[in-house]
């Protein structure tokens, strides 16, 4: 980062699913799974298409995170089957569900030199979206809660929730930085109140993350990967 | 509160569920409702057990929170009829999971009147287990939002997870109170970091908040209603 986008900031938020451990990658391993266990009702294209919607459609009163995940799944598989699928098929469901909660956490190249160097100038928090106790518990297994002052765990990444966050942390907008994989959850609403905002894509993103957008704003930096955030320190 | 309970007391924070507003007999009708779906298969009392049963295995993945109920129900389903449910029942329970969710908020009487008087003295909370989402839906509805510094939504209610809080508030532990209806949840933990709590039971507990405990500590105060606490102001 250059000395002018650093100027002045004293907090940066970091997301935790696929910016700084793997996470899409299991839930698409998972939805494989599932559209194989349905497979005598729809071909996996509309398979997969059945359970966005539901999630989707769900999303208001779920939330994120793999519980409502997992509710969306039962719930899909009852309406793709239309009533019919055998009632093994829920055990199997609830079975991906607690696969997902209790998988061990690998982290993303390069995530703690970079969290070791920033830990000492500034605040630094992880800001992600998902189930409560879930979150928590995979940054316990990250071994690198030590380096964050805390975790908010928001039940969405909208404006009024970055302004939350922000006032929480006791700062201003341009004092503070998000860095994120999803550009419409992690920099688009960030950049919008004024604050500073790195992307650092993904090779994997959930279909709601996706957004067609090119992003051009003083206040905006992309990176290939996290560890270019050091070339520039 | 005598003047010496209030002495030196920066923070009050307020539990929510049957605390501020109507929870745990909602969920002693829906879980009659999914004894009764499954009364072909065992007692109301032993699906009771299983199912409880089933919820205290699956804290430590799912916490807290009714999607974790309705993923227990779901399962202990399964377990009770030995995989020999229609599948319609399945349906019938994630239905009874978005009831809960979608239920209007139901104060409990005088709330409001205690938070009107505290706001302008305390910077007060509200510091709840539960889905995040839910929790914070519910606030909204109560109309109460605007009396709360914030909301915190904890995954457990243990000794560590309110210094978590206490150093959240910026305070120390002997100028934090917490009112709430769960002598395990609540007020234990809350006394033995050296702060404040103020019981105030509720006719409906849950088996797994229920202690056989009777304390007596200078910083514990009881009361028959919330409202009690205005007497004493």
């Amino acid at each position: 980062m250059s000395t002018t986008f650093l100027t002045g900031i004293k907090a940066i938020a970091f997301d935790a699913d696929d910016t700084m451990w793997i996470n899409e990658p299991y839930f698409q391993q998972i939805e494989n799974k599932f559209c194989s266990l349905l497979e005598d009702y729809a071909t996996h294209h509309s398979i997969s298409q059945e359970l966005f919607k539901t999630e989707i459609q769900n999303l208001n009163c779920y939330g994120y995170g793999v519980k409502g995940f997992t509710l969306s799944m039962i719930e899909a598989a009852l309406t793709i089957s239309n009533n019919t699928i055998p009632i093994e098929v829920i055990d199997k469901i609830i079975g991906f569900g607690k696969d997902l909660l209790s998988r061990p956490v690998e982290l993303i190249d390069g995530i703690e030199d970079v969290l070791k160097l920033l830990k000492n100038n500034y605040k630094i928090v992880v800001a992600t979206k998902g189930d409560l106790l879930d979150q928590e518990t995979k940054l316990k297994k990250s071994g690198l809660e030590n380096y964050f002052h805390h975790i908010e765990v928001m039940s969405d990444k909208k404006e009024s929730d970055y302004l939350k966050l922000i006032r929480h942390l006791d700062i201003k907008p341009n004092e503070f930085i998000m860095v994120g994989n999803s550009l419409k959850s992690d920099i688009l609403p960030v950049l919008s109140l004024g604050g500073h905002a790195i992307h650092i894509p993904f090779h994997t993103t959930w279909a709601h993350e996706k957004i067609d957008h090119h992003i051009v704003h003083e206040n905006f930096k992309q990176f290939e990967k996290i560890s270019d955030i050091l070339k520039i320190l």
